[in-house]
């Protein structure tokens, strides 16, 4: 098998976070190194990193460098100074599950220890082993899922999950990749993902890095390709799955998902088991956040729609289980019904 | 009943043809005057004109000022040479049935006189004749339509489909626009239509001018709002209406009326039946135009992909009439089997 040129969008150096900035690309490569963690609330709110899985990784880094930043003399002083940065790091974005569960992880893993140094190195070595772990995950889920995919198969994917959104391999960009380092020689259709484009400026940037061959399509002509038969399969990431498989992802994913089932194409989410959240017993349990009219009404800063128009902009669709023909985790491929198939992974 | 403000996007004056530049909407209002057929023909692929109605009457107009300019002596040569402009005007937009009507309607008129100066007379009259009939279809199927409309609906659109489009009231946004003068209040979610924004910059901007409340939405939230059973109906226009009601559209309406049937929402299709091509048996004859990569990778001149990157971009794509709820034409409202609807309707 080959081995594929993967970006790293993420370093821990020197007690500072390295940080390539995405919303530069594919213009620029820049990278930022952050030693505070309200440039890394501020890195997630600006999408500078983005992507379920890195939006956890950050966060756990973010409450290191918080850790590190900290004045606090006493172990409930600085435990009480640390839960405020946990919060102003989960206050950034409220759909990507990841996030919630990495400064969980990091927040727990301060309590153990009994004097102030030993808990900053606590935090900083869950941040770190977070980080390994996913990147781990991605290799496997990587692994897994590139059974799902056939040789010479055309693949449509969903904004963007290779390794700038999911730190390793990525999430389905991965499974696209490993195949396509199976020699299989797959053929991806690209979604621009409007209306921040991840898939023009990322996805495409990633492929071609990678030597997969891209098509970059508009959103809008993923329903004809699929229509006319050009499809063999969509893989797309997720933000959070609830309980029952229900799947928040992209805005738009949900479509897609449709537009596949109205054609016999298989659906595949592909997705660190860090992004199912039990306590949401559906899709009408997670909370899609709703972001800026800017996003829609301008672009590079000039405006395409008249002035003071009305926008509606969710980040995020829900894309119901019953659509979704399997998901794959690290820890394998999961089949209906959901409900028990992720019931029984998680345990 | 209200009346209501519509923009008017041509004027026929001093044998010269006056067009708003629909490329520089809605940021300035310009207005070019045309004397050659050629500068028309420019006009119509670049899209200073567009809607397939609208490149309709523009064509017409084109073959009048080519008419106009021609200097043969005798009526062979004259309608030899006119065959050539008519020819040039054609080539510009392979989708837009409406375009190959209305130049050989008026090729056809040219043939009736004996003497030059009646054929251009002829030919002038016939373009105007096609541009009043035009706007009077747009009338009466917009009144049509605005049956199917119910007091405070939520209707999504498509692409643009107001006056700008289909001189006079418009096709979709005619319905729309007349249901609203009715006093029905209704509330319209309107597509940015990528790649060339007509959603954003016409459609907003027509709804916005006939006191329409409009909310701006990216392709890929469509889905979103037709799921979570916010949208009572979708209507969208047309390019060519094949004799079996498959219909093209704008690139991105299959995927609209796939979800649409999902949700159980009706979906309609508003056309003057200049749209509808007897030759063509189903959608599989529709040629659709494939344009120009720089639509997808570039916005306002800037790159938003890596360079060199592959793209697909057709402009339109074929919705099965199985997925269409009703047609509205200026004759009425067509119900399927559509094979015999538009048979009875067009004899």
């Amino acid at each position: 098998m080959k081995t594929p040129t993967l970006v790293q969008p993420f370093e821990w150096r020197d007690n500072t976070l390295v940080l390539l900035d995405q919303t530069r690309l594919p213009a620029a490569e820049v990278y930022l190194t952050l030693t505070d963690y309200k440039q890394v609330a501020t890195a997630i709110k600006t999408l500078q990193v983005r992507g379920a899985p890195a939006i956890g990784v950050a966060g756990g880094y973010g409450v290191a460098l918080g850790a590190l930043q900290m004045k606090a003399k006493t172990r409930p002083a600085f435990l009480a100074h640390l839960h405020e940065v946990c919060l102003t790091l989960a206050g950034t974005r409220p759909t990507a599950r990841n996030l919630f569960w990495a400064i969980e992880r990091v927040e727990k893993a301060a309590h153990a220890p009994e004097n102030i140094e030993e808990i900053r190195k606590a935090v900083i070595d869950e941040a770190v082993a977070i980080h390994a772990e996913e990147v781990e995950a991605t290799r496997l889920l990587s692994r897994h899922g590139a059974r799902l995919i056939k040789k010479g198969m055309t693949i449509l994917t969903h904004c963007n999950t290779g390794p700038l959104a999911a730190p390793g391999w990525g999430t389905a960009l991965g499974v696209i990749i490993y195949a396509h380092c199976q020699g299989k020689k797959v053929h991806v259709y690209a979604d621009e993902t409007r209306p921040l484009l991840q898939g023009a400026r990322l996805t495409t940037w990633e492929l071609m890095k990678a030597g997969v061959l891209v098509t970059l399509i508009t959103d809008s002509m993923a329903g004809s390709f699929l229509g006319r038969g050009k499809i063999d399969c969509v893989i797309v990431g997720a933000d959070t799955i609830a309980a029952n498989g229900d799947t928040a992802n992209k805005i738009g994913t949900y479509g897609v998902a449709v537009l596949a089932k109205e054609n016999g194409v298989p659906f595949y989410v592909a997705a660190p088991t860090s992004t199912i959240d039990m306590r949401l017993k559906s899709g009408d349990d997670i909370i899609i956040e709703q972001r800026r009219p800017e996003e829609v009404t301008h672009f590079g800063g000039v405006a395409t729609a008249p002035e003071g128009v009305s926008v509606a902009n969710p980040a995020f669709d829900v894309t119901p289980a019953r659509y979704i023909t399997a998901f794959v985790t690290e820890k394998g491929i999961m089949r209906k019904p959901y409900a028990r198939s992720i019931r029984e992974e998680l345990s």
